[in-house]
């Protein structure tokens, strides 16, 4: 039985969200206060630790099973001109991918994640947005239960990432209908278009946000009207880890953007992502804002392909090494300022 | 014997520091332009794989051999009441990273760091900075060249952190004095200081300021007067690092102020450095800033002991592994933006 088998399922679930427990997460900052340190001086790393608490079954933080999806699709708006890369580098891509030559594939290796690559029907692009909606319904609900399908239990951390030539317009025009403003708000160089590239962008994004202006305010609507197949594969994924209680690390402004659709409709559907990395392309940073998440890095990256939350995921572990292997003052035998 | 036998050596050796190999850099660009993604696309990562090519002696960039330098001292100036922690902490401290309990090393085995505590005369406390110069400059001496003598070779690259309850009003004196500035401006909370606090160890630092005022303009004099048995051994070992072209990883504020000390007298010294991390210490921005340094890591972190750098120890890692482990676009067969 698929978890989305209509369009309403994915507003029902939304509206009935698992929530943490609060509980962990106010025993694992009581720990924090014990480890042989001043108090808050390991900043974001505590506050992951508690985080990770309280979605876990037992108050203990955990990233030692971490796996990654990379979802890609093909985009008809690429016919369009608004990537310096003709659509099938998507395929070409995925092969690289497969045969472990990638960034994705190298940052894998090195942060221990299990990747799963998961092509989504690159030979059927989705339909230009710019002239009509990128998916039927079944085509949306079949790309929501691949993503959803896609995670598996059990997960300790969950990497997200996507790849798909002209993929930062669909998200530009999922930001925009997320959050009220137009192309040329959210458009940016993605891959690296010039000036007269992104003044492009947001008009082809202005023309397919005015043509699907009446379609229903749900975040269904916006997947099938404005997305693609890998957004759609990425909100599954996020809703499923939810049901899960796994937590999930957001790559950069494509995911954010899915993100934001989703948020849209229901805004605690935030609660178990963390940002990995704020992306180069710039309307990452207002994304991330409007939203209320902070990114764990900021090194310039505008790769895609999960490259930067994969990176995230060391910080997260030693988060969790810091939080469980670390002395307490009185195990260390080390005076305490309320000692002194 | 010794690198620095007299207070002149430290002048003599920063004015003719060893440059790196531009031609390295230029090549590991190259290679850059030439890894199957977007040019550019990896941001940070791609400049820290053309430093690290840059300081290597055949144009490969490497992070296999980490090690990690903890420098620890005792100070007098804790007299004045200028930490919430009494100065017995240190000692307490250095017996932990012994033991292996102190978040170091938590971070030293998750990154694969080898680890060297090096306790500098802890049951000597330096002179209290407001009352008279912290050392006599045989103390001096003695201090740079344990902490020359603390970098190992062969060493890919050397984290630098330390330890000394009152030492983070030692690095404002010397951040002070190396930009002309005074204690209100950079004094902050350390260990947790609150408003009044901070306000105390401000004029303490005013008042060694004063003091010191008509000492000679050089690094050497700064922290003999100013420094700490720690600080002194910082620079030793990086001015060695830099003679032996072993790239530096910084933590915050205290190994931040003591590379400022010596860039006040040669700016050049900050060349084969990358910043860990930015510190939550509230004037470690600005010491960065004046220095054109920018932090690889952004999360609130002040703890020292070097933790940031630790931490940062994966993104430059990172930053290798793609350099080296990624297919080129001909490699992987991919359609580069040029053959479209």
């Amino acid at each position: 039985m698929p978890l989305f088998s209509s369009p309403e399922d994915l507003t029902r679930i939304l509206r009935d969200l698992p929530s943490r427990a609060p509980i962990y997460a106010i025993r694992a900052g009581h720990r924090q206060r014990d480890l042989v340190k001043p108090p808050g001086s390991l900043g974001r790393l505590e506050d992951i630790a508690q985080f990770l608490a309280s979605w876990s079954n037992d108050g203990t933080p955990r990233a030692h099973v971490v796996r990654g999806l990379i979802f890609a699709g093909t985009h008809g708006v690429t016919a369009q001109g608004i990537s310096p890369y003709p659509s099938s580098v998507t395929m070409q891509m995925v092969e690289t991918y497969r045969r472990g030559g990638a960034a994705i594939n190298v940052l894998a290796r090195l942060e221990k994640i299990d990747l799963d690559i998961v092509p989504l029907q690159l030979e059927h692009p989705t339909g230009d947005i710019s002239l009509g909606p990128a998916m039927t319904m079944d085509e949306t609900l079949d790309a929501l239960n691949a993503g959803a399908d896609a995670v598996k239990v059990p997960t300790d951390l969950l990497i997200l990432g996507e790849m798909g030539i002209g993929n930062t317009t669909i998200a530009a025009a999922l930001a925009a209908r997320a959050f009220d403003g137009d192309g040329n708000e959210w458009a940016g160089a993605g891959t690296g278009l010039d000036t007269d590239g992104i003044r492009r962008k947001a008009a082809v994004i202005n023309r397919a946000l005015d043509l699907h202006r009446a379609a229903p305010k749900t975040a269904f609507a916006a997947l099938q009207r404005l997305g693609g197949r890998e957004q759609a594969a990425l909100a599954g994924a996020i809703v499923k880890a939810r049901l899960e209680s796994i937590p999930v690390v957001l790559d950069g402004f494509v995911v954010g953007a899915t993100l934001a659709t989703l948020y849209s409709e229901v805004p605690d559907i935030i609660t178990h992502c963390l940002a990995g990395h704020l992306s180069d392309e710039q309307a990452h940073v207002k994304l991330l804002r409007r939203m209320r998440l902070s990114p764990l890095l900021d090194l310039g990256m505008r790769l895609g392909e999960g490259s930067g939350a994969a990176l995230a995921t060391n910080v997260i572990r030693a988060a969790v090494h810091l939080h469980m292997e670390m002395a307490t003052f009185s195990e260390a035998g080390v005076t305490n300022r309320d000692d002194a």
